[in-house]
């Protein structure tokens, strides 16, 4: 599918909007006949992406999400070409189930920080099941009506090509662009509901998790193990009757936080409550944020985290793909269902199993 | 290094104590010449495993453990034999920070076990370190003296080979080989400082963690991430002055575990004080662990969360070979460092890194 912003006669549309939303174009606009894409070279897009350029920056990212080797192969060159003028950019991982109210609460956040610290704001997400759901994360613009309208914001919704490991990948590719484009904020969001949450930590400076108040004790859809890589929670919809109940669980997690010892980083996680909404709460939570960055930057942390994620990509795509080549192989394929089947009826273990298959797609191999 | 009780004339040692340690055997029988090892077949070691004699047993044992390559291959001949009997005890492993009091309360459990529940129990553990540390646990047979004499416990410390898959990987294997040989429960011990809970945690029915209670707010040395696996908590040295510190600490815990949802196995974790030394609260601890089994018996998830395991086992294999065969290439290990530095300086990205490598493995292979 070609994006609309690919097309020159519409890149007035894409620049004011800094959205970029292919549903959102008119069926007038949809049904005119386009004009041949010109193509650029890897000198123009890193031209155009240094000068930030929206409407390059936003076709850059659009080739990197592109499955065309062709176009892999120019955009790992103007990644290349870009990575001296990016990591210059504060990454916050933005997480939260649905329905605890992430939209609303970025574009408050947004909106906040650019008043508060000026600069240009970058928001990407990393959402796997928006192939199918077509986009159920970024997608409703309305969502955020005052960031998709601000000159200084640029908002991408999730690559929706295949797997996590493929999304991700592509999500961490584009940061690079749009840090070398001037962006000093980056917030990557994501679903809330686990793996996707592991890759967002993997590739932000701060990773933050927007809860709710649930109803007793529990918190509404807080996933193990999510919590443990939350450098700080922030309990939405803090209002109305619902600011007691948002006060009490943020409480509850303070002391649950507390029985751990203080992470690698140093620093306690903070938890605060607030409402996306009414926007009450938000600056004392990036009054939190920006200490953090000032204490990690302080203590190394900052800088030892970024090397510890840039090895961690390179080591999970040589995994990836191992595993792929691995797992696409017709005769590992045709094997793979009897040897599990056989390990699970109790026949062979696990390493004989492993074993079968792995001779047979080395003796091929070598 | 040959394990004394492989050989013939240190038997009757060997079965009595039911310990495999080579450090305990005296200076004299040390320097005696050895008798050369008679070589048992195949059917001689699985006829001797399902008679339950505990010498084949431990040469079976030694033989999983062995880097041997013919050993290994006959090994794993007779844990394919010995599969069809196994798979009916029941497997908890046991996690604890050093100095929570592990042996000892290993010691306590086991002994309380054998008289209620009757049967019979393997002690193994997982300890990538013992290499080392010369088997930092189960090494001090002094500390479970009363199960290391008891005839119906078969006490294994850690397998010293190698990488934490390598050795979680012979503590598996050898869980089968005592299961064909009538043990109904197992403890798998492990040292409670990370990645060997999640080997332990892969191969359980039921993972229990030590705790002490700690100074002020904090437990003691608990990780991030181990707690989430526990299905049961017991703090340990709840005597004298420290059972009030104790029973605070367990209900902080209990408040904590309550903000998460409930576990996939439908059961929350119990939190429960005792003490290993005066034995205290130990009868209380295993009522709930059979609750728990009598429970997930009862909704399936025990027959589940075994073939979850058996699967993870065969994949987990799986990637592992993958990685060492990639990782052990002279051309891979010849490049690795350059690329990881120049990622490392921001001269490359992850990516293009991790496609040199890639590309020089595969066309080298194919």
């Amino acid at each position: 599918m070609e994006h609309p912003e690919n097309d020159a006669q519409y890149k007035g549309l894409t620049v004011n909007a800094g959205i970029v939303q292919p549903d959102s174009v008119s069926p007038y606009l949809k049904n005119r006949p386009r004009r041949k894409r010109e193509v650029l070279s890897v000198n123009d897009y890193v031209e155009g992406i240094l000068k930030g350029n929206i409407t390059i920056l936003s076709q850059a990212v659009t080739l990197v999400e592109s499955l065309r080797p062709d176009h892999q192969v120019l955009a790992q060159e103007v990644i290349e070409k870009c990575l001296p003028y990016a990591g210059k950019s504060v990454r916050i991982g933005i997480s939260g189930v649905p329905g605890a109210g992430k939209s609303t609460s970025i574009d408050a956040f947004g909106i906040h920080v650019l008043k508060e610290y000026g600069g240009k704001l970058a928001v990407l997400a990393i959402d796997p099941s928006s192939e199918r759901s077509k986009g159920s994360i970024l997608g409703d613009k309305t969502r955020m009506e005052r960031l998709s309208v601000h000159p200084d914001a640029f908002i991408r919704p999730s690559p929706t090509a295949g797997s996590l490991g493929g999304v991700a990948r592509k999500t961490r590719e584009s940061i690079v662009l749009c840090e070398a484009a001037g962006f000093d904020k980056i917030f990557v969001e994501t679903v809330g509901v686990g793996q996707s949450e592991t890759a967002c930590h993997s590739m932000v400076d701060f990773f933050l998790l927007i809860q709710l108040a649930g109803t007793g004790d529990e918190l509404q859809g807080i996933k193990r193990g999510i919590m443990e890589m939350a450098d700080g929670i922030v309990i939405n919809k803090a209002d109305g009757d619902n600011i007691e109940p948002a006060r009490l669980a943020a409480s509850q997690l303070r002391n649950a936080i507390h029985i751990f010892p203080t992470p690698e980083s140093g620093w306690t996680p903070h938890v605060l409550t607030y409402s996306g909404f009414f926007g009450n709460g938000i600056k004392e939570i990036w009054d939190m944020v920006y200490s953090y960055i000032a204490f990690v930057k302080e203590n190394g942390y900052f800088d030892y985290r970024r090397n510890e994620q840039s090895k961690y990509w390179m080591y999970e795509s040589i995994h990836e793909r191992l595993r792929d080549n691995f797992y696409q192989n017709p005769l590992i394929e045709s094997m793979l269902q009897d040897e599990e089947r056989a390990v699970l009826e109790g026949r062979i273990s696990s390493f004989i199993a492993a074993k079968h298959l792995l001779d047979a797609y080395f003796e091929k191999k070598l």
